[in-house]
């Protein structure tokens, strides 16, 4: 999903998808810099700028529901009004909006601010690493979010997890994978990691901005690309300028939404405002994942009674190869001491987590 | 994990488990009726009891922290009391506390309430049924929810899906278990349609209280008890009284936590103290199965260190016979209309998520 940068205008020109997700926020359209103070009965009129295109569903509306939840649960006291990328600021503009205050919140993905911090990235996904259950597990009862809290403080920053994608798609490719070889020269739209483990196997990443994608893979200028899941993928029009779509998602086997609140903007809060907050980023978090898996599901089922998509497994010397060059790609990231600190508290997390997962969820799948 | 009714005394004595969860609970402890009308100055002191002993590991936390933050997120204008099982009333005594209005919330399964409908059992988890991850799309985004809401309603109740214990283990067994005949006669402490299932298949599914478990099968009055997972097995100290330890858990492959609230009561509220009890409930969803994962995963990673546990996967056999078995129950089961038309959207979101989870979950755990 790295790198959701698709323009609203090309996203419903394939998509067909029209509004809605604005009007589930309850946010009455305030302007106005943030209030200071910390009075109970004191209002507060906040900006959230988003990484996603105004009407992009799922992610979109978890932005606009977070801000109405906040409404509702301070009776107007906390009020946010959302913007979608473009808007105040481009998506990639996020973290330094929030971080410098022109925005008090934020809601994107840890991984985009890696020129920050080659940590952030852990905070999103890593390639071959957790799921989403095994990263919150991570993250909220592993040492996780501390980590978290701790690398974003330095820019001024608080962060929440928000939600999460599930494994996504390994993406559409125009021709069949049959070996690991079959990557050498392959033109794949795959940005962050995900790219630089492709590369590593003699692929070429490709950082087609999400508004090119389907045009790109449509006039062949891409040999592949990965997107999110069959219900992004498909309203993006994926499938139909691709036959093939590989699965799993070892780029991006769950990935993390993030909220991030200007930390000085979150000190001034009184403390029934901050818990609301708090409980309104959790809410999001479980929810989201819900209906990513919905909308999968429904999405899946629907392409593979279309008849068109051949829907396979990346063959195993495929992934066992580009494994191997997932690991040199992590090891080689922990070049500073805290990057060094996240991947050791996720490799300790993994080692034990995988041999639960091996006798609990991926046991019972295999039943 | 059917029928958590261990007693404090007795978990403490096998587990050395001491007091801690309850100094979560940011409440005074103020005893009084819930207080009516909806202005949002006024005061409400509401009582929750819960189906765990006031000890219990995670259970228990989950309920103490949702009153916590809901004091500090309404600014203690909604303080809650928490009440471990025995204290107010029995563990199965919870529903009709709270359907009468004598505690305002409350903390349990619904799988506790199958006297009070079948249908019950669909929003805890059912024999082969969904796991965590797909229990949550299907409440949160699949209908479940709306149903539950429905039959809980008839009751005077509004219930909340607070958690999830993930896939637990299939449990501890004094011999092993080489083929599906080895059950007929096997005295094992499973209650609920996994007991149903497990007579089915010539079993004798026994009601052991939980806080019975320990001695039982430690002289040999049952063969064998199902309980949560390593974690919670574990501090019972389930590892000293028998050696086989089978996975995965069919029998509860993902039970969800309730949280009920009076609806006469959460009707008196005010719409931003109703917004803040939803809320807190969301919170505590993704973090009780976080907390449930990173404990079972220690635990675990303890058992199989200590080298004493054979930990071993059911035969194949026995469990395509158990699950043709629980089909018959379930099948069974669905007399009433309401039943019916649960066990109707259960089954039509499973044929559609069962394609996504192998493309996605199940297909990433098994590379």
């Amino acid at each position: 999903m790295a790198g959701e940068e698709v323009s609203r205008r090309s996203f419903l020109k394939h998509a067909g998808i029209v509004g809605g997700a604005a009007a589930l926020s309850g946010c009455a359209p305030q302007q106005g810099p943030a209030a200071g103070g910390g009075a109970s009965g004191k209002h507060y009129e906040w900006q959230m700028v988003t990484a996603w295109p105004a009407n992009f569903p799922v992610l979109q509306e978890s932005a606009e529901e977070i801000a109405a939840w906040i409404a509702a649960m301070s009776s107007g006291r906390l009020t946010i009004q959302v913007h979608g990328a473009g808007e105040l600021v481009p998506a990639l503009g996020v973290f330094d909006a929030v971080a410098q205050g022109s925005a008090q919140m934020g809601h994107s993905a840890a991984y985009y601010w890696k020129g920050k911090s080659a940590a952030a990235q852990f905070f999103t996904t890593v390639p071959f690493g957790f799921n989403a259950q095994q990263m919150n597990a991570w993250l909220l009862a592993g040492g996780g979010m501390e980590l978290w809290r701790e690398l974003y403080a330095g820019f001024g920053l608080v962060p929440f997890a928000i939600g999460n994608t599930g494994v996504q798609m390994g993406g559409w490719f125009r021709n069949e994978i049959g070996s690991l070889s079959d990557l050498k020269g392959l033109k794949m739209r795959i940005p962050g990691l995900g790219g630089e483990v492709l590369s590593a196997a003699g692929g070429k990443a490709e950082l087609t901005p999400g508004g090119e994608i389907y045009t790109s893979l449509e006039r062949g200028r891409i040999d592949a690309t990965e997107f999110i899941g069959p219900f992004h993928d498909t309203k993006l029009g994926l499938h139909k300028v691709a036959d093939y779509y590989y699965y799993p998602g070892w780029h991006e086997p769950g990935s993390t939404l993030e909220m991030m609140v200007n930390k000085a903007a979150y000190d001034e809060l009184p403390a029934d405002l901050q818990a609301i907050v708090t409980a309104a980023a959790a809410r999001s978090n479980m929810l989201l994942l819900s209906r990513m898996d919905a909308a999968n599901s429904t999405a899946l089922v629907e392409l593979r009674a279309a008849g068109k998509t051949k829907i396979l497994p990346f063959p195993e010397d495929v992934l066992s190869g580009l494994r191997k060059h997932a690991t040199e790609v992590l090891d080689g990231m922990a070049g500073d001491p805290f990057t060094k600190r996240v991947y050791e508290s996720y490799r300790a997390f993994r080692e034990n987590i995988s041999v639960w997962s091996k006798v609990s969820e991926q046991a019972y799948y295999d039943l």
